[in-house]
């Protein structure tokens, strides 16, 4: 599978046992990038979404050639602190500890038609805030699309659990 | 000016006497994102360009799109430790302290022809060891595209004489 195929497994990595998929072999390839966004858009490109909303950072990437490709707006979902104007953010569980994103007030609107983006799903965590999020700004989440989905951590079905679809181009286990 | 007048001037942030340029808004605008990555891609579509190589985070927004539409590979320059396989990296000089960038060592082969993308350029010190990196690489840094360019700050000159050719979609003053 052309996708998959490119992208590269760093095993024990950032901790011992994790078995961690890098997309930047996938995406240093133009063969690469050139299909894992077009395979992104033809999914939604009869959906009417209104804005593509990428996580921090990886989701930018895959996020914005979308968001160009399907004609609509792009919008950074970011880590505490680094985004500049009014923010609404919402903390998330970590496996140790917690972290937090943010987007701008302004970046949504009731009624957008989102598509959320992400490289990658594992136990949703980050997802799920990103959703929360959307919605308490008046957006509807469309879909929510990553890579590479780790179906053993959890992710897909929490955020199904919340009543959102979930798509992605390739799933991992854990060897 | 179409994608000059749809950047959000933020002032005194992140310290009081900066004004802040937020091209959050001209991004989440689709007509904004549009022009914003086809000027780019106009510039570029005729230079053979081999892999576009864009700056850790807003550069990935920008950077990835203009890759899509030359049809080229990307290539992320991140901070320190962020990306997980064998990486070259540089510190450079902030106004207190340093700060490093590093790439990963398989990314750019000798002899790729590199644009460099990231939003803004101002003193120049990310622009110019990112230039560093590439060229350790035996990278042949065509030019470096930023949405804006911040003149006082003197980026710019600092990337020419380093032999860089420098291209911006706009620029801003102090006021």
């Amino acid at each position: 599978m052309p996708i998959k195929s490119r992208i590269r497994t760093i095993p024990h990595h950032p901790h011992p046992g994790i078995m961690f998929r890098d997309i930047t072999t996938l995406l240093k390839d133009p063969v690469g990038l050139r299909t894992t966004v077009q395979e992104i858009v033809k999914r939604y490109q009869s959906q009417h979404i209104s804005k593509v909303v990428g996580i921090e950072s990886r989701g930018f990437i895959i996020g914005a050639p979308v968001a160009y490709q399907l004609e609509t707006g792009f919008v950074p979902i970011r880590k505490q602190n680094k985004l500049p104007a009014q923010t609404v953010g919402r903390d998330y569980q970590l496996e140790y500890g917690s972290d937090r994103i943010e987007i701008h007030v302004d970046a949504i609107q009731p009624g957008d038609r989102i598509l959320l983006v992400d490289d990658l799903i594992a136990t949703g965590g980050t997802a799920e805030a990103a959703v929360r999020l959307i919605r308490e700004m008046g957006g509807d989440v469309i879909e929510c699309c990553f890579v590479i989905d780790l179906p053993d951590a959890g992710g897909r079905k929490r955020l199904e659990q919340l009543g959102c679809k979930v798509f992605s181009l390739c799933e991992f286990g854990n060897d």
